[in-house]
This record gives C-alpha cells, structure tokens and sequence, in this order.
C-alpha cells in the first residue's frame, strides 16, 4: 500500500481521555491543498464544525491541515468556540501557516467544558513527532470506543501516472456515554480544484456515508474532511476525474462498511439492496427504513428469516408500491416472492445468517430503475448494555 | 366503573395461536351503532384492515361488531381477503346483521395462511357467549405479548344525564417473533352521527396514538374502532360534544400510556414534552424524534441524565433552532439552561430516573407557542432479547 505523497502525521496522548490512549491526532500537508468537506446537519452543531466551515470558507477550499481531538466533543459549551479558535490558532503558529488553514474536529462527551491548554501545551511535540509513517497512529487517535482501526487507501493508474489516496474514520463509538460521532479525513496528492473536489465528495458521501447507519442518530460532531495536494503533479483529465470519483467513492464506502460492522455491539455487516421503484430516492427511502428498524435489526441479530418485518419496515417509509410485487431475499435465498411466502429450508437459511456479513435484498417486479444500497449492523444486546447500562 | 350501554362481549380459544389462551373476541353492538376508524398507514397493510375500510364505507358509517383473532396477521397470503370475507360474512349470518356491518380485525404472525375455519367451526358458541359483563374478557382475547390488560371507561354528565366510554386496546407485543400491532377499540352509548364520529376520532388519535411509540415501527394490521350506538338515548349538544371529545381525547391517552409503559422490555414509561416551537406540528417532530432515538432510550433505561443525546435527537428533527435557547429538565430538574450544563446533584437525579415515570422536557426560551406531549419506554436488553433471541 502507498500513501499519497506529501503529508505527514502524528497522535499523542493530552490528557482529555481518561484513558490513556492518544487523543490528539495531527494530518498536515507540506503544501497548501485543495480542501473539501461534509459535515453533520444536526441543528446542534459543536463549535469544531462551525469552525471548520469558516476556514474552509474563508480560505476558499485550501487547506494544510487537520487537527482533531477525542474525548470531548467542544459541543454545547460556554468557551466551545474560543477553545476551537484558540487550538486552531496556536497550531498555525507552530506550522506557520495562516490559521484559516487548519480545519478542527472534536468527539466524546457533550456539555462538557474542554480545556484548550491540554491541546495548546503538547502542540509542539505533535508537530516536532509529525512522519509520513505515521498514517496508522493519527488513525488509532481519532478513535473512542471503536473496537478495530478504520482506514483504507486506493491507487489508480491515470495518464502521467498513479495517484494515491488514503482515508481514516471514526465510528460510532460512546465516550463517556453522551455521544456518537463520525469523523473521516481522506488524502490524495492528485491535483484537484476545490471546486472539484466539493462536487466529488458530495457526490462520494451520498453513496457511501449517507448509505450507512448503525442506530440512526446523527451526532453533532459528524465530518468529514478531504485534503488533494497534488504532490504526485498529477493534474487529472476529464476522463480520470471520472475515475478518480469512482475510487473515491469505493474507499468511502469501505470506510462506512467498517464503521457498520464495528457498530456498537454489533456481530453483523448487514447490507440492504433495494431496487424496481420509480426513482433511486424512494429506493434510498426504503432501504434506509429497512436499516433503521429495530424489529429487522433484532431479527437479523437472532439469524431470524422474518421477512414480514422486512415488508413491514418497507411498508413503512411513505414510498408507494404495491405487495404483490414484492421478491424477497436473505442471503440471497428467496423467502418471499411476489409478496407471498415461499418454501425455503428454515435451517440452512438460519445458518446462513449466522455469518458476519448478512444480505437483504428487497425487489419489486417490474419497470422500476431506481435502486439503493444501504449499510448498517444487527442490534444486540451489546447495544444496550453500552449505551444503557453505566449506572446499573 | 359504569360500561356504556348496549353493548355484548365474548372470548374464547379458536386453536389459532399456539398458547392456549382466548385468541377470538367479540363486540357487539345491540341497535346500529355510528362507527368511525384509523387505520395504518403501512403499504402492506392486511386484508382485515382492508375490509374494515371497504364495510366502512358500504354500511355509511354504520357497524354492529368488531370480529378480532389473534394469532395470526391475515397478511401478505394467498387466502388473505378470503378469509377476511368468508369469517365476517360468517358472523354476520350468526347475528343476522348486514355483513357490511361487521368489522374484522387480525394480529399475529405475518405470512402464513390462516385458517377460515378456526374461526367459522367457533363462531355459533362465540356469538352464544355473548354478555354484556365479559368486556374484560374481550379484552384479554386480542392481547399477544402484553404483559397487562389494557383498558379504560369514562363517564360524562351531560345535559340530559350521563354517557358512557370503555376502551379496550394492545401493544405492541409479537407473536411468533414476526410482527407488533396496536389495536384499540372503543365504545360508547351517546348518540352522535357518524361524520362527527369520525372527526372526533382523527383529532382524538392524533393526539394519543398518534404521539406515542415503542420502537418507532408501524404494524400492518394497526387498527383504532369506535362506535356509539346511543343506547344512553342523549344527544349531545355542541357544548356538550366538546366535553365528549375530550373524554375521548384523555381515555385514547391512557390506553396510549398502558401501551407505552407495557412496551416489549420496558420498565419506564418516557413522556416527552416539546414547548416554545413556533408550530404544534415542529414541536411534534421534536417530540418523536427525541422519542424514537435508541441513544436516549437507552440512557433512561441506564437512570443516565444525558441531556446531550436529548439536545441531539432534538437537532435531527428537521427542524431549525437555536441551542442558546434551548432549556431541558429530567423529573422536572434543571440539567440544561441555554443550551448549556447547570450543576445539579447527579446522585439525586440519578435516583429519580429510577422511578417507573420518567418526564423529558424540552423547551426553547422565546414567543413560540408550538407544543408536544410523546409517550415511549426506556430500551432494554428484554427488548433485544424478545426480539432477537428466538433462535440462540
């Protein structure tokens, strides 16, 4: 695997987690990149977010760098956007950079005042550690409760030559028990306009980020961020741009797929295809209601076949279609067809949705086009001990 | 507790669910009652729910039975509208009533054939059974999983003396582990006309039904029934209908709350109040979202006062507010000021979460006049373990 040329990396341990594990994680270019990013739409917005808008704003999509903490969110604070300001800046003066360069993340607790000298007093040894070797640490940083590292790198041959790229996330771990966030930062030394790179990561993120859930709550912290240094000298021709999206997009699904399958509590990768209605925008309906049902999560957590709770869920997303269309598959095993039960052996489909990766397909009869994948996890009792049981 | 008059009940087992329990109930109105329904808004809803809405409309709002079996879903099967038709018919031919006058109802297990003549070989001892002291029987004949009896009565003075309600309803337990179905019926002896029936009733749900959930899924088979067959003789005056509403309004939000609190798993009863909104409908949205969100849910099953997830779930609700002015109490105690944390005894709150009745509020300082009231229950590992542990 290679990395994309031209950016380094570092974490270290400051304190803000009461474990100690590194908190800090650092991703600098050498040189000003193009910069794009996507962040939560939750109307309670922590202060990194906001900060991170601004900059990137007022750079106009150039970046050097990225700088994220976890065990504190910096959301619904009295001094959030100080703290932000002021960690941001200080890490510009140690990169002499100008401060508007440097693009902020936060996750963990919410309510809970940060305190920015934690960051500020180990900037200077995160900047003297900073090594192109150290992708995998500053991924490790980002993490809470997350149980596996969550990275993933492309290479694509384009004309003039290959282009790297290479991403790190986060899930949707608790720390402390008041917060889930996703965070996940992708790199490329590709020469992109950050015109393009906007379009591309929008796009992207529809197709992967936006196809995954693992209890649909949306934190407050969610973001992503995109760096394209260009340090390959690698401009891409309309037909690589193309390329490109598609590369970007396969890395981020594989970044979402992980984050699915290391849900909290989760045993299961589940995938929901859906497809035969009218427009991909009902089929995203139908699959993300599917993803979001406790029944179907619960269901598929007991290696139970219960289509009705597939059909139910459907049912239910406000989309019209009529039941008589309906084919059903688990693993790929006709349990339903033509909205109708169909005989299949109970017991080699239990066994087959006893494996880690498990798949719905839901397909109507018919003319429709649109269709939708979506990525989620089963829901365990693992679930609810974590998120529920801290006091008890 | 005086039942409305004019009204028969019967139960009794059918051989339809496994557990030998009454699985067939039986109302029966002695003249032609007024009758109005909700029903789900699934796309796949079942045949029962199907005819009900066709008979409705036949008879012009007039019923004199509500047919219920539970066991089985009568849904998504080959046989589905015949059985449906061949059983109403069946009793009605037994009652000598117009079969269009007859209203069914099924709850249970989801694709699989139901068996007509279960219910047509019982039907002449059912409708033999019949009395006007078995409505908790009846009752009892259309729960599945309910761990309690879900009632309710009220009485009304009213010009010209007193009319009566009774209300009998389900929650939302399985069957087989494939489906969860509200029912709710609910009888009166005032006389009020059909249309006013109905307007009564869809204002009535909206603000019981309609604001409450355990899991956020809807049923196929979800089904509200309401007749008033004027057995009491007292018509109501315009004055006097706003008080019936009312009654309706309160006795629908107390078997509402019975639901909530006997949800699978549950040991809490959550109501969630949304204020200072600038609509009703906002503050709605608020209200379920905070409701439906599995991180809140299981932070009360945890005694844990995590206003941050409230204030997270609030801001997923699509709907625009300023965090600055946002207050939240627990149990009435301040934890959220402002949007941001105020001290409070973390110990005493703790212990006031322990209480079977938990109450969020959620307010927004300023002019907005929008509110919400929202049942649910706290989510447990008995959740998980009903739902998805069937089969290990």
């Amino acid at each position: 695997m290679t990395l994309p040329q031209g950016y380094r990396y570092a974490a270290l341990y400051a304190g803000i987690r009461k474990v100690a594990k590194p908190d800090l994680s650092l991703i600098v270019s050498d040189t000003a990149a193009s910069a794009a990013a996507v962040f939560t739409q939750n109307q309670a917005a922590a202060a990194p977010v906001r900060l991170g808008q601004k900059n990137l704003a007022a750079a106009k999509g150039i970046a050097r760098a990225i700088l994220t903490n976890a065990g504190n969110a910096n959301c619904a604070t009295r001094t959030g956007d100080k703290v932000a300001s002021e960690t941001v800046r200080a890490l510009a003066k140690a990169l002499k950079v100008p401060a508007n360069q440097v693009l902020p993340a936060s996750t963990g607790v919410i309510g809970v005042e940060l305190d920015a000298a934690k960051i500020t007093t180990h900037l200077p040894a995160l900047v003297d550690a900073l090594s192109p070797d150290k992708f995998y640490e500053a991924a490790d940083a980002i993490l809470t409760t997350d149980l596996v590292r969550k990275t993933a790198t492309a290479s694509l041959s384009v004309k003039g030559g290959a282009v790297h790229l290479a991403g790190m996330t986060k899930g949707s771990g608790m720390i402390e028990p008041l917060m889930a966030t996703t965070l996940a930062y992708i790199v490329t030394d590709a020469v992109i306009a950050p015109a393009d790179l906007k379009k591309m990561l929008v796009r992207a993120t529809n197709r992967s980020y936006n196809c995954m859930s693992v209890d649909g709550d949306t934190s407050t912290n969610d973001t992503v961020y995109l760096l394209a240094n260009g340090a390959s000298g690698i401009k891409l021709s309309s037909a690589d741009k193309a390329l490109f999206e598609q590369a970007l997009t396969h890395l981020m699904e594989d970044l979402a797929r992980q984050i699915a399958r290391d849900g909290e509590g989760a045993k299961k990768l589940v995938t929901i295809e859906v497809g035969g209605f009218k427009t991909d925008k009902d089929a995203l309906k139908v699959a993300r209601q599917i993803a979001n049902s406790p029944l179907v999560k619960t269901a598929i957590a007991g290696s139970d076949p219960n289509w009705g709770r597939i059909l139910m869920a459907a049912g239910n997303a406000g989309v019209k279609f009529d039941v008589p269309q309906v084919d059903i598959n688990f693993q790929g095993m006709a349990v339903c067809r033509k909205g109708l039960a169909v005989d299949f052996s109970e017991a080699e489909l239990t066994k087959l949705l006893d494996e880690p990766d498990v798949l719905v397909q839901f397909q109507l009869r018919g003319p429709g086009k649109g269709r939708a994948r979506f990525f989620t996890c089963d829901f365990t009792e693992g679930y609810i001990k974590i998120n529920g049981s801290y006091r008890t």
